[in-house]
């Protein structure tokens, strides 16, 4: 099937909400998306943009029930390690389910190693949730590495009442 | 004990290359670290930084046996979380042994906290080794939450080839 991997631009935002949306569908996280359409507007497409995003289309012969061509995104910043320097952060992988199999999901991703790698970044880093077996042999496949099976690293995170009180002096 | 913590610039770079080598020391990983002083004032003081930092300074009368005034660092930058939004990094948190045990890696992450907050983020992210326990337990201490344990997220990467392999369109 055809389609086409490009960056994307503000207009883009509206089906990018709606495929996260889809996302923590299949995550079984929905509750937890509180990003908006707007969000997305203000905090990627601003003058210092906190993430960067790439979208799959397919052509109009193709689209979905529902209309839509634009079926697949990744959203990415660049990060840093400090033993090994510069790095790109892949926070989404996501093809709607119909125009997975395609290559479309390691097209976006081969698209995100290559901006990493033309910024001279040294890795490309992201989370998978270890239930999702479908997707760790994906990323396994591609020669991935496990970084808390083979290392022990644990993802933490501090949020909401907690961040307050530690932002106190 | 007086200490001070502030914005990191390019001349703390020295320091700060020290402190990652004395981390990774203690983190058993020395082999991995790559960075070097030059690195970090390409990577963090040219136009688009790849991160930011910010150093924990003592007075001259408490300088370690071998000089240093700057004892503790942490490294952060922006990041995206596509069901919430804006959030911060923090990369490395040190302070060196000595200096433990008196309130300056508090110091120090309160203050990625607070520069966090002041940008809009929803949430601060980092990782740690879970055989670090004293530093796990400080952090769950702090209201972080272990991702991993909890939801089952894993940090995965590509590097090298693979990432070169997959890069290939």
């Amino acid at each position: 099937m055809d389609f086409s991997i490009r960056a994307a631009n503000v207009e883009d935002c509206k089906d990018i909400a709606r495929m996260i949306l889809e996302l923590a569908e299949y995550e079984k996280i929905v509750d937890h998306v509180k990003i908006t359409q707007k969000d997305l507007e203000q905090d990627g497409f601003s003058k210092n943009p906190f993430f960067h995003g790439i979208v799959a289309e397919v052509p109009e012969q193709h689209r979905t029930k529902d209309g839509h061509t634009k079926i697949g995104y990744a959203l990415y910043f660049y990060s840093y390690r400090s033993w090994s320097g510069r790095a790109i952060y892949m926070e989404d992988l996501y093809v709607m389910p119909e125009f997975r199999g395609k290559g479309i999901g390691k097209a976006l991703m081969s698209k995100v190693a290559q901006l990493g790698l033309a910024a001279g970044c040294g890795q490309l880093n992201f989370t998978v949730l270890d239930w999702n077996k479908s997707s760790l042999d994906f990323y396994l496949n591609q020669g991935c590495t496990d970084v808390t099976t083979d290392m022990g690293y644990h993802y933490m995170s501090c949020k909401g009442e907690a961040l307050e009180h530690l932002a106190q002096p």
